[in-house]
C-alpha cells in the first residue's frame, strides 16, 4: 500500500517526480467557502526556492502554481482541488553517470531495493522538489488556518553546529537564514562559506511554534497531535529527529520541574510544548526538528553500483550547503496540514 | 474522526480504560497460519507489568489475556483477532477527590475541553493502562515478525540524567532497567531510591533496535518507515522526542561526517539508522525517544479545577518513579506493529 | 488488507466467530455526550434473534451485550465504545460430519481459497451471527441518529415470491415478517410452512426507508449516499441485490417520466429514492434488497470435500426457512451506520 | 470527510469539473514494472467518447491523456501515477441562463445544499466528464488485470425497454450498442431514434463479466468483493441499482434452486455471480446495473431557482439520449479497479 497520501479529513495526495513533467497535489477535504488564488500558493512557494540564502544554490526554479480544480470565482468549492506546478529547466543528462551508482546518503539503493526501478533523473520521487507540492498544499491548509487565526512559523536555531541563543522574532526575517538571532546567523554565514568552499554540507536544528491553536485539538490513542506532528516532520527527507515542548531535555528532569503548573489564566509554564495527553491546551505549539547534512557532496565517496562493484563517487553540480533554510517553509507547511486535518476532525465530534 | 487504530494492513484497534471493564485490541489483518496462544501474548505483557523492578510500583495488577477470537487449534485463520485484557482491583475511590480536578501534566484538561466529559477513573482512556492493549496486539505482530527472523530490542540508555556508557547486550537483562551498562543501572537504582523519597519523579532515553529487518520497508513520501515510527513511538503517553540514528546528533555533521558509505558487502557506519529516504536499507534500524517523568507525584502542585478555581493538588498513592523500565515493552510493541505492516505493505506490491 | 471496518467517522471494527468465545464490535468516532446504556442496544439486537417468527428457527440464542468501554454514567465519553456479546449454546459436534465438506451456497469453499484454513464451527466467521454485532453498532448509530431527528425502517415486501401489494405502516408490526400488507402476509406464512416441510429455503426483497435525513449528506464521487449504502447494504450476508429509489424500473422509464420535478415545497415524485448526485435530497431516502433463500436446506446437494472428491451432502438441524424477517433489522442497522457516518462526515466540512 | 478516493492498496484519487481546466486521477499503489504508456490509456477513453453511437450525441470532445508522472522508460515506477486530461471546448455560456437553475434529474439542488456554492458551469463536478478519470485509472488496473489474464467486458442488455434475449458474444461489437443480441440492437436504434426525435431520454441495463477472477478474493465481512463492486458501480452518476449473480431473480428462488452444486471440476451452475460470501469462486464474475434515463431533456419541466421560486426549464443544446453505451466502459473501468485492488489485498496476506 503505497504512501502519498496525508491526512484523514483534510486530506492531500502528492505526486511528481523531479524530471518529469512536473510535481502537484490534490486536496482532498477543504471546506468550501475559503478564498483561494494562486497568488496564495505561489507566496509560500516562492520561499521554497533555491538562491534565497547563502546556504543555497543559484540554481533558477521558477515554481509557478496552478490550480487546476476545485476552486470557482476564487472560491473553494468543497470539490478537490489540484495545485500543479510544472518542471521546467530539467536537463538531466548530468545525472546519467550516476544512473547506475547509488549515491550515499540518498534513496538510490533503497528505491531499488524496494521498486526494482528506479527514475534517477533528478533523484526522481526522492528529490526534495517532491516538497513543493506539500508547500502548495500547505498553503492551502493556511487559508483555512487563517478563519481561526492560527499562526504557524518556522525558523532555524541551529546551523553546522551554531546554535542560535536569542529567540528574537524581529530578527527571523532580517537574515538568510530565518534565524531569530541576528550574531548567530552572521557566525551561520561564515560556516557555509567556508563548507561550501570544501565541498562539504551542514545540517541544522528548525524550531516551529503554532500559535491560538484551539485546546482540543488531536484523536488518541494514535492520532495524537504530537504523535501526527511527528510523522509529519519526519517524513520530510532530511529530518532524522523530532521533539515536542521539551524534548530530549524531559529526559532529565523531575516531574516537579517538568510538569506545567495550571493556573486560572493558563499554564504557567509549556513544557509540553502545548501539547497534553495527545490534545491541544491552546498554550502555544512548540516542535523541533533535526536536519541532516545535504548529502550531496562534491568529496570523493565510497558506493557501490547496480552490479555490486565497489566505486568511488563524486557529486558535480551547485547543490545546496544546507537544507535550512530552504527546509522551514516545508516545515511550516507539514505543520499547518496537521493542524487543519484535526481542525476538521474535531469539528465532526462536534463541540 | 477519532484515532484509535493504528497500521494500514496489520491495523490494531485499541479500546478501554483504566478502571472500566477492561482493556483490549482488535487486531485485524494478522495473516492465516500464524502460530498463537494466550501464553505467547502472556509473556510480552509481564514485561510491562507493575513491580518488576525499583522504578515501579509494587501494585499487583496481573493482565491475563484472553483471545476471543481468530485463533482456531492455535493457529490464526485472517479473520479478526480480539485480545480481551479484564481489569481488575479498579478501586476508583481514591480518584474521587480528584474528580473535578486537572493534575499537572496529565490529560485531564485537554479530556475535557476535547470532549466536555471525561472518565475520571484512574485517568480513564488517558491512563497508561491503554498500553495494556498496544503490547498484547505487539505480540502477535511480533509472531509474525518472527517467521522473517525480525528481532526488536529495547533498551534504557538514560535514566535520571544517569547515561548509559557502554553497550552491553549481556548486561540488558540483568539490571532492573534493561540498561545495557552494568555501572550506570547501579547509580540509576539509588537515583531513583533518593527521587522515591522526595516523593518526586524522573525521565529517561529508550533505545530500541530493530535486525534483520529486509530492505525495501517504508512508502515515500508520506508513510516513510521513519515516519510512521515516529508516529508509533510518540503516541505513547509520555514520549517527547523521536530520532532516527544518528537524529539530533545528525544537525552538527557535515555531509562527509554523516553519509554512510556504501560497500559491496553492507554499510560501512549507520547513521541513517537503518533508513535511507523512508526506506529501509538492511542495516539495524535505530531508533531513541525521550520520556518525560511521570507526572503523578506526591509533591504540592498549582492546578485548577473544572470551574476555572485555582487548587492545590497532591497526588497521593503508590506511583512509578518512572516510565521507564515499563515503557521499554511498550516501545518494541509500537516497533514490532510498524514492521509488520510495512513488511505486507511491500508484499502486496509484488517484489 | 482486511475489511472488518466501517466507516470512515462513525467507525466500526467487528470481530467474533459462531462458536468462539463471542462476538462485538469496537465504534471508535461516536460523538460524546449520547446517552447509552445496554437496554438501548438489547432492544435492537432482540429483533435478530431466532424464533420471532414462523420463518426462524426455534434454536434458543439469548444474546446480551454488554458495553465494555466508551461509556461513563451511561453517556458516551468519546473514545472507543465496545460492545461484546458473549456466545452460548455453542455445540459445535453437529458441525464435524461436515468439517471437510463445502457446503453448497455457503463460504467454505471460498474460505478455504483465500485463508487455507477455515473455523468449520457453525460457519465461523461466514455465519450469520456476525450480525448481531453490526445490529449492536447499528444501535448505537440510532441513538445519534434520534438527536437528528432521523428514523430508519425495514420491513418485507416480497417473501418466497408472494409480493406486498399494499404499504400499509400500521400492518408492518402486526405479522411476523413485518409486512406492509396483512393479505400478503398471511400467504407467506402458508409459503413458508409449506417449503419449511419440504426442508428447503426462501428468498425475498426488503425495503428500507430512512425518514428525515437532512439534505446535503454524501460524498461525490465514490463515497456517494446511496454508494455507501449499496456497499452496507451487499455487505450482509444473503444480499444479492441493491436497488436505490425506482432502482430497476428506471432503466425502463424517459426522463420526462423518471425526473422529480422540483416545486417550492419539495420534490413532486421520489423515483431518486431520495438521492441526487449521490447528495441527499431531503427526500425519504428508499432502498430495497433482494435477499437469497438460506443455503442451509435439507435436501440432498451434489458437492466436493477438501480433497476434491465429489460427495453429497444433507444438512440437518433447525434452520431458518428464510433470512427475513431476521435480516430486516441488520438492514436497518447498516442504514443507520451510512447515515451516522455521513452526518459526521458533513459536519467536519462546517455548514 | 470528503470522497473522492477510491481502492485501498490500488488507490485512485480523481479532480476535475466539467468546464474547468481539466480532469485527470492519480493513481498510488499501482505495483513497479508494469508496461504502460498512453497508447493504452487513449484506447479505453476512445470507448466513451461522444458520438460513438447513435445514443450519444455528435458533440466532439477529443481526450488526450497524458502521463505526468510515476512511470519511466513506459514502465511504472511504484510511484503515483498522475493522468491529465485536459478540457477542450468549454463554453460555458449556454449554462450561463441555468445557473440559478436546479435542473430535475441533477447534482444542482443537492450541490447547493451541501456545499453552499456550486460550479454551474457543465454541471461543474458532478458532470459525467468526471468519470474519463474513471476510465483512464481503469485502463492502468486492466493493464495489472492482463498480467493475472483477468478480462472485463461490459455490455447492454436492456435500453429503453427492449431486452437482449441472446447472448452472443460476437455480436456485441458490431452494434453502437455493444449488445450481445443484433435483433434487438436494431430495435433500440429505432426507439432511440423516436426519443431523440421528442426531446427525451432513456435507461437501459449493462451486464457486466469478469474472467479469470482468481478464486480467493474479497475481505469480508465489509470489504467482500460484491460490497465493493457494488459500491464501486452505484457511484457512477446514472445508475440506480446493481445486482450480483442472480440478483433480485434470486429473491423468487428455493435454496434448492438457487445453490450451485460443487463438482470436482467447478460449480455447475453460477447463480451466485462467481462470489460466495463475499469471496471470489473462480467462476465468472457477474453484475448488472440498472442506468436511468439522462436527465437533460429539451421538454419543460418544473423546478425551482436559488431563491426557491418556480420556474420551468428546457435544456437546450444537443445531449446523449442515453447514458448507454457510453457508460458501458466506465462499469468496466470500475470493476477492474475493484478487481485490481482486491488482487493486491489478497498479496499482502500471502498466500
Amino acid at each position: 500500500m503505497a504512501g502519498n497520501t496525508f491526512g484523514q479529513l483534510f486530506k492531500i495526495t502528492t505526486w511528481g517526480e523531479s524530471h518529469g513533467k512536473g510535481v502537484g497535489v490534490v486536496i482532498d477535504g477543504c471546506p468550501p467557502g475559503i478564498f483561494l488564488d494562486e497568488d496564495i500558493i505561489q507566496q509560500m512557494l516562492d520561499r521554497r526556492r533555491p538562491g534565497i540564502s547563502a546556504a543555497s544554490t543559484s540554481r533558477k526554479e521558477p515554481d509557478h502554481p496552478v490550480i487546476m480544480s476545485g476552486v470557482f470565482n476564487r472560491m473553494t468549492t468543497g470539490t478537490p482541488i489540484m495545485i500543479l506546478i510544472a518542471n521546467k529547466d530539467a536537463d538531466s543528462s548530468a545525472y546519467e553517470p550516476l544512473s547506475d551508482l547509488y549515491r550515499p546518503g540518498h534513496g538510490d539503493f533503497t528505491y531499488i531495493k524496494k521498486y526494482g526501478i528506479r527514475d534517477w533523473r533528478g533523484g526522481g520521487r526522492a528529490s526534495a522538489r517532491e516538497t513543493a507540492a506539500r508547500v502548495a498544499a500547505g498553503a492551502v491548509a493556511r487559508a483555512l488556518l487563517d478563519r481561526e487565526r492560527v499562526t504557524v512559523q518556522a525558523y532555524t536555531i541551529e546551523l553546522g553546529g551554531i546554535r542560535a541563543i536569542k529567540r528574537n522574532p524581529d530578527s527571523i526575517c532580517r537574515n538568510m537564514f530565518f534565524c531569530p538571532d541576528q550574531d548567530a546567523a552572521g557566525r551561520m554565514e561564515k560556516r557555509v562559506a567556508a563548507v561550501r568552499q570544501q565541498g562539504d554540507s551542514l545540517g541544522g536544528i528548525v524550531e516551529i511554534v503554532a500559535r491560538n491553536v484551539p485546546a482540543g485539538l488531536g484523536e488518541p490513542v494514535f492520532d495524537k497531535l504530537d504523535a501526527d506532528l511527528a510523522k509529519a516532520l519526519m517524513s520530510i527527507g532530511a529530518v532524522k529527529g523530532v521533539e515536542i515542548g521539551s524534548g530530549f531535555q524531559a529526559a532529565g528532569m523531575t516531574g516537579a520541574e517538568h510538569n506545567d503548573p495550571i493556573t486560572p489564566i493558563g499554564f504557567e509554564t509549556n513544557h509540553a510544548g502545548g501539547i497534553l495527553a495527545g490534545i491541544s491546551n491552546g498554550e502555544d505549539m512548540i516542535a523541533r526538528v533535526a536536519v541532516k547534512p545535504i548529502p550531496s557532496i562534491s568529496v570523493n565517496q565510497q558506493t557501490i553500483d547496480e552490479s555490486g562493484t565497489s566505486r568511488q563517487i563524486r557529486i558535480k553540480g551547485r547543490h545546496d550547503v544546507s537544507a535550512i533554510p530552504r527546509i522551514n517553509v516545508v516545515c511550516e507547511a507539514m505543520t499547518c496540514l496537521v493542524i487543519a486535518d484535526h481542525l476538521l476532525r474535531q469539528k465532526a465530534i462536534g463541540r
